[in-house]
């Protein structure tokens, strides 16, 4: 399981047997999309595939996240998604009426998010085999021009940044889950990043990363950061906005709302120069409301992540090595 | 099972669940790819997702079949293509090397193809859900100017040309499967149609309609683009290219080879002014050297498919219900 679960196991699988094996240096990028360059056109491009269980929870479904992830994907290379593919693999004897509900979810966020669902599949597997519903979705985006955002790009002054509350959809579909229901009443934020994201290039194009940090939670988005440019990253953790019921429901189970997952979150690096503006529109915008300043980029201890914990000490934030919670995806 | 097989159902469940509910304009359309036009460039956009029983078959991978599916859907578009995304679903406990062995077809498929794998992604699912390896893949690439193929353009008069032997894929997959063994060693004929095509488009861009005849064989290809068109089609059993290994192992089975799958074979429409060059040039290219003429369209019976059969008489080729053998591609 922990090879799926976005944390050092699935950048293992990536690094010892898909690089290898495909020999992008595209892939070697380990972005959250894809930059390409196709008919003088700059795109972003990305895919995703969903398994996550149950396939309704509060605030949300497999559909929502079927569109939501893959557009902010898209969106963390500033890109607007245009155009997003959808292939259901169903399992015989899945109620239609079901495949219709969710079909009816991922259509309603294709609308919300503005983008356009352009090609299908369909493909059905043996009763047993499968698990109902599993959905597939790649999007392709134009970045706009002067916008280069990528982990590469962290250095050393920025200004770390997150759009709101984390932990909140993970706990959602773990609320809901058998065997581990609890008496909170939480709901999935879910949501599609590209209005956000928008608001934030028009300050300024020179953002230099984006990440929404979901399987493997904000722990795993910073730790990838730090690796890829070389970087050190230093946050102070009662910045982070973790919403009580999370908080309370992560202690109950012993997890650690960092490692939770989110969808409908992002973590920004910006320069120090641009990072008040920034942080002033994203509060403007509804899916910013509680942006918060978490922490900055620093030149020591490059590729890792260190908490001032609220005691006054520090710690060392790993990379997940598997995943807290299987199938929130 | 049906409603995955490319058939009737197949076409239900988009028409009545997924294209109500997206809205998508594009995805009416109901080709191999969708054409979009993005930052001025024109773009064919696909995907596929690769179930197929067992992993590895005479002949080819599911791996090969996940980079050529969706190859050859953009191809049918008339595009080269350029990138492709890749998205595992791993079953809990499937064999690392396995998983290697697939990667490396998958990896091996896309050079010869000439693609760049560009983006992925990687989920696992609990053992006894899932089903080992599930791949799915899109893709983009571009259209090249004055080419417009879609099955909307078959006009009466244009030359039905079919790129090789039809049945051939399905049979050998369908040569291993538990139960189902024969004796005959036919390996799978799956290949990139990318090349082809540009050799054809070469002759002229004008070629009307392509398609790859892979669910639901060369009936299905067929019997979508008559009723797509608005148009008749009528075929000469005889002329279409089914080798004795196909034919024999279908009257063993009970099978039509007119509705088993391929996947490296193309039909094309093609205005008559242009069909011996268009066949010389195919003829000429390795996956085309047993192209054939194998019907016309017609202006008689629109939205139907008839076949001249061996004894002089004729009779209605339907589009399949479900799909005569599950989970070749």
């Amino acid at each position: 399981m922990g090879h799926g679960g976005g944390g050092q196991l699935s950048a293992e699988l990536v690094q010892h047997v898909f690089a290898p094996a495909f020999g992008g240096e595209v892939l070697a990028d380990l972005a959250d999309s894809a930059a390409v360059t196709l008919g003088g056109a700059r795109l972003a491009f990305s895919t995703d595939s969903f398994v996550v269980r149950p396939l309704f929870f509060p605030g949300g479904s497999i559909g929502d996240l079927a569109v939501n992830g893959t557009v902010n994907d898209l969106a963390m290379s500033g890109a607007a998604a245009a155009f997003l593919s959808c292939a259901f693999i169903l399992e015989e004897g899945v109620e239609l009426s079901c495949v219709a509900r969710v079909a009816e979810a991922l259509g309603a966020a294709a609308r919300t998010a503005g983008v356009q669902i352009a090609t299908g599949d369909t493909k059905v597997v043996e009763s047993g085999h499968g698990d109902g519903v599993y959905i597939n979705t790649a999007g392709i985006g134009l970045i706009p021009d002067g916008v280069d955002i990528r982990p590469q790009r962290a250095r050393p002054g920025d200004v770390v940044i997150v759009s709101g509350d984390i932990g909140v959809h993970g706990v959602a579909v773990m609320s809901v889950r058998e065997g581990l229901e609890f008496g909170v009443r939480i709901e999935s934020d879910c949501a599609a990043l590209g209005g956000l994201v928008a608001t934030m290039l028009a300050v300024t194009p020179d953002v230099h990363v984006l990440r929404d940090p979901t399987r493997g939670g904000l722990a795993a988005a910073l730790g990838e950061i730090a690796a890829a440019a070389g970087v050190g990253v230093a946050i102070t953790e009662r910045d982070v906005p973790v919403p009580d019921e999370v908080a309370n429901a992560c202690a109950v189970l012993g997890l650690d709302p960092m490692y939770v997952a989110n969808e409908g979150k992002l973590v920004a690096f910006v320069p120090p120069e641009h990072a008040d503006a920034v942080l002033d529109a994203m509060r403007a915008h509804p899916l910013g409301a509680r942006a918060a300043v978490i922490g900055e980029c620093v030149a020591e201890h490059p590729g890792m992540v260190v908490a001032r914990t609220g005691l006054g000490g520090t710690r060392v934030v790993d990379l997940p090595l598997g995943e807290q919670l299987p199938r929130i995806c």
